[in-house]
């Protein structure tokens, strides 16, 4: 089948399994429950009809395997579980673009290198609050002792998640023993760009050419509450402190045009007539340049400290999460990049902001992504979208990147 | 009795009612509660003990009465009741220094005009969320029909919170009319200051002129939640366009040597990597002069409204109160001056940013109050305190306003 026919089988899938896994309020394959089951078995009745060698790992990722000429192997994917309320195209995208290039692009041929196509569970990390969960355990990252301990928000472990599956939470090291097995030479990931910038370039598709660094912390501003009638100069008001460095943030942000978001906000005593004695606020910031990304952390931690300070207020921060930036490798950079021009006519390239599951793979194999335009742009709701000519597109661009680096 | 041996006096018996209806925590004297109940009844027990004619009226007010040569009356009081872990002074101060005026220095002999001692009911609001409530009823701002709409938290009904102390919330009528029939000719309060001012400028007591009008709302910022690796310059982020605007109240405040408090804030989805979409602020605006009363509140309404329209933000606001500034009675405020300048040897005038039963009481008769230091500066908390000498020093003053307004 050709790569213009193939995209086209590929949306007709995509729009199956929306109609499988969502309901009136989006997309509900969250990991580990019934709906991200029947996501998984689609995925299986699909790979298998094609020829496939389908497996689920010790975790939950689900693997179809088209043998090569070679061992050696290239993975295609991205995560088929969603968030509540999903949209349609967030993470499943990736995953029936590998689908479809090995049931309708390979024609029954063997290619040279060997074809994985996986599924990631729990990028979303809606289980444990641990953001790509399956491609964690599979580049190491996530190890069985730090499973152990994981719980859901109502206190269910690790394991008796896994067990409602049929899974066996004490296997883990089986799952990322048997990713090393595969001799994986290239990860390649599709996703949906889940921003604006390429709708507004009127742009279908891009190489990613990164992930940004995150780093994120609560900052906890201490003074004292007092009453609404209280000398505003003689205040000690944490809110007040706080918004003010919310608002240096920004500023922060928008000097060396990277991200700042202030998303989590809670005042004590939280009461109309009593300005707040404590307020803490949560700080993600996200930057594609190592050295930029410091210096951003450097200077929101400097506007806080001062603005506390000219309000005689304490602060303190708690490191929440800290990844440095990831740059993809250099020559899958250049055949994406090539695969996105042959195919749009455009030389696209940029970096994500979002995290991925890619960054994960680096620590496993070379990698790369390729974005297609999110329009309108955002995620993570029912709405979000992707114009049908601009997403047949990209995923034509994203089937010529396979065939360059799986080899006919 | 002089008036320093009275003070002396007043004094212990506050720290009595202090250790009758406090524990660890504080002052629990919440109305229409059996410590508030305790303290309504140690009321009595001094003031019958003391001559006077002691009832309670249909909501809860407390009333001693010293009969005058003449019916015309002087009511002196504050309110009895407490928040939960209050302070030993709050409102009990201004009870107490009437109660002792009326037992020590009267001296048996009868003044020219009538003493009423009250001690009102809920100045707090706690029970309703309605501040002032007893002197609100006695001045007929809070009638049988608002009353009776009102219910607790916890949805119990007003007539069942006053049936719990033997009390027949249907004849709340009767309270207005038998304050109505006192022919009062002035009301006199003393209070704490529950602010740093005076014990900055080491003065223990100053003549309240009025008190800051209060105007009281949520504003709510609706923009669009989005991920916090979208573009900064494209996000309608609600809590920043709140962040900004709370700045510029602070600017607003300290500008008019006014008061703008930012207390109670709520974003929405309050999640760490989403920026937010939603964000309630309250806003409390206070100041004395009422031209820039009214322009604090239009030029914050300006400021909101710009910051939200600059993050393509919607803005609306809700008004939760609004009172205009009051002040007090010019001959009353002569006599107060002239008191406080005599004990203490200063002339210190000041107005009021709390609310007080004061502001309730000027709708139905010529009224002062005067203010005693707070040190610390910090009240509705058990380490609200006064130093002796100076708590001293203030009554005294205000013992002095009482004689020069009752007449021997």
């Amino acid at each position: 089948m050709n790569r213009a026919d193939a995209a086209e089988q590929i949306v007709a899938d995509l729009r199956e399994l929306a109609a499988l896994t969502s309901d009136e309020g989006g997309a509900q394959r969250l990991s580990w429950t019934p709906v991200w089951q029947q996501a998984t078995e689609w995925f299986r009745r699909h790979m298998e009809a094609a020829g496939a060698e389908v497996s689920m790992d010790a975790v939950g990722n689900i693997w179809a395997k088209f043998a090569g000429e070679s061992e050696a192997s290239v993975v295609v994917g991205s995560h088929i579980d969603s968030v509540p309320d999903g949209g349609w195209l967030d993470g499943a995208l990736g995953v029936a673009a590998g689908m479809g290039y090995g049931a309708y692009c390979l024609d029954g041929k063997k290619p040279k290198k060997t074809l994985y196509v996986v599924g990631w569970v729990d990028e979303e990390g809606m289980a444990f609050g641990k953001s790509c969960f399956g491609s964690a355990v599979a580049s190491g990252s996530m190890t069985a002792q730090s499973a152990a301990s994981l719980t859901t928000k109502d206190g269910e472990s690790f394991a008796d998640v896994l067990r409602t599956c049929g899974l066996d939470g004490e296997r883990i090291d089986e799952a990322r023993a048997a990713f090393a097995a595969r001799q994986v030479q290239a990860y390649l990931e599709l996703h949906i760009e889940q921003a604006p910038l390429l709708a507004q370039n009127k742009t279908s598709a891009a190489c990613v050419y990164g992930v940004c660094g995150c780093h994120r912390e609560y900052i906890t501003f201490t003074g004292q509450q007092s009453h609404c009638g209280s000398p505003v100069a003689l205040r000690r008001d944490a809110f007040l402190a706080a918004a003010e460095a919310t608002v240096d943030f920004n500023k922060i942000a928008l000097k060396y045009g990277a991200y700042c978001t202030v998303g989590q906000v809670d005042v004590a005593p939280n009461v109309v007539t009593i300005s707040p004695g404590r307020c803490r606020i949560s700080l993600d910031i996200r930057c594609i340049d190592k050295e930029t990304f410091q210096t951003m952390i450097d200077e929101a931690r400097a506007a806080y400290e001062g603005r506390a300070r000219e309000h005689g207020v304490a602060a303190a921060h708690d490191v929440l999460w800290h990844k440095e930036p990831v740059l993809f490798d250099e020559t899958l950079k250049e055949l994406c990049r090539r695969a996105v021009q042959e195919e749009t006519g455009r030389d696209a390239v940029m970096y994500s902001a979002p995290l991925h599951d890619a960054v994960e793979m680096v620590k496993a194999a070379p990698s790369i992504m390729m974005f297609v335009m999110s329009d309108p742009g955002i995620s993570h709701c029912k709405e979000e979208d992707t114009p049908e000519p601009a997403l047949k597109e990209g995923i034509r661009a994203f089937l010529r990147l396979i065939e360059a680096v799986l080899g006919r």
